[in-house]
């Protein structure tokens, strides 16, 4: 699995930084969180394929958060998409595709699936689950938890133990059913140890710092909205986004795995500032950057 | 004057083109020719004040060059702009507007101002003129011709002959006015050369090449649709675009003084196959590319 950094500055964009989008690339899927504009030349740049994504999540109505979507939906027109595009927001979404519809010709082959994001959503893949919590911004605003599916561990030296021959028998077992041995009943749990640990991935969106988040980033590369360094709190909190070092502290108590900061200010001109504050708080913390890649490994978590 | 080519490709960005947008810089102002996705971002990159833009063009209704409006509008108001900003545009204009004014929350604190486009527009500034020009296209696209205002040339030679002394009397004579002098009438004509010559620029937008832009390009530095090289005519007619090959024989016929080819297809990597072609026809051509400025100089031309 991989996150492609499409976009990670705060409202402006600067030349380094592109409006807010975040590419999870899984097995052969491209799962897309917030399209700001320019998120369709991002893609291209970072040779992310397009024509994979067929989920496309807007956290929130902020324009540097969704602006993208009317030129993508072109593009992926112009390159004869014809399979359903499924996108997911808050409430508006509808009348917000309907407008984008009337913004110019499209001549678009495929349907555009809109679907509404609230506090108990929850998308079920075969392999991945992805649902919405409820952030603390000044709009509607819906934080995203991507969660695979995993299954239990297959302990083979216990099957091996209890003569159970490779093969079919082990199938059977792994997807929960008994089976028959030498007349006696083997039943999964006799073979099958703790749940595996999948990939975890928890983007804040636009938000103050909060519990919604913290409750759900254990053990998650948590993405989390730090548009300001510490010192400018106030400015936090009178828009409605968190400090690096906000950002940090909700790292720390949810238990994440890594923190990437985003929705970063133009006013950076490094990034310095932003880790030394954070990473003194919680060790493991990088500032994303545009087209920045991070793959995850099911070894390392 | 300065020409700040920030998007030049067709249709869809690659990482080296984005969408259409070109900037004038003349004096203290900054016009905007289209708007694609992107431009906003591109005139922060090419360091070119926004919060100069007073008036945007924009030459059709194709997302790939409008589709950069929202977010420009929302990033001027970030920066509290509060002067009228208009926008003029082929007829339509006022419903884009008021549909890109429901797509958020913009919280403007300046007006918008809509202007229609037509086959006999003329915008007179005292400076400058912008007309629009009927182009070919698949939908109604206007090409636009900017020309300086200037006046005519002040022969020193002959008012120092007729004894006019400098000061006030050359400024009414420079106006237009007479004046008398030792009891005799002295005329405008008496002292006035030729009309000096302005800059002037012309931008053909998506067009098959026409008379238009032909009748209006002399001695003007023409920016044109090159889609395709020359082996692709028929790629061009069925998508209403130019060859670089045709796009140089509109300058070679209309006396152009320069040739920017624009609008470029991604399949090209790179400059060479364009150039060739259209020098053969029209030896004073360029390649537009993004992020490049051109300056314009009065003793040039």
């Amino acid at each position: 699995m991989e996150i492609v950094f499409l976009g990670t500055t705060a409202a402006v964009p600067s030349a380094a930084r592109g409006h807010s989008g975040i590419a999870l690339k899984y097995h052969d899927e491209v799962i897309l969180w917030d399209c700001g504009e320019g998120t369709q030349r991002q893609l291209i740049v970072s040779k992310t394929n397009y024509m994979k994504i067929k989920k496309i999540f807007i956290t929130h109505f902020h324009g540097d958060h969704f602006l993208g979507l009317p030129g993508l939906i072109q593009t992926l027109s112009f390159a004869d998409r014809r399979e359903d595009l499924h996108v997911y927001a808050p409430k508006g979404i509808k009348d917000l595709i309907e407008n984008i519809m009337h913004l110019g010709e499209y001549g678009l082959k495929y349907d555009i699936v809109a679907h509404t994001l609230s506090d108990n959503f929850e998308l079920k893949d075969e392999k991945y689950t992805i649902k919405s919590i409820k952030v603390e911004h000044s709009i509607p605003t819906y934080g995203l938890v991507f969660e695979e599916v995993k299954g239990r561990e297959f302990l083979l030296d216990r099957a091996k133990k209890l003569g159970i021959p490779p093969g079919p028998a082990y199938s059977k077992l792994q997807k929960g059913e008994k089976i028959k041995l030498g007349g006696k009943w083997i039943y999964p749990d006799d073979v099958l140890g703790e749940k595996k640990k999948g990939f975890k991935v928890v983007y804040s969106s636009d938000t103050r710092p909060c519990g919604a988040v913290i409750e759900n980033c254990r053990d998650a590369v948590l993405i989390h909205d730090a548009t300001f360094d510490g010192s400018l709190k106030n400015n936090a909190i009178e828009t409605m986004h968190s400090t690096c070092t906000e950002a940090a502290q909700v790292a720390k108590e949810g238990v994440a795995k890594e923190l990437y900061l985003m929705h970063i200010s133009p006013r950076y001109k490094t990034d310095e500032l932003l880790l030394k504050e954070s990473r003194k708080i919680f060790r493991n913390t990088m500032v994303a950057r545009d087209l920045q890649r991070v793959e995850l490994l099911h070894k390392s978590l």
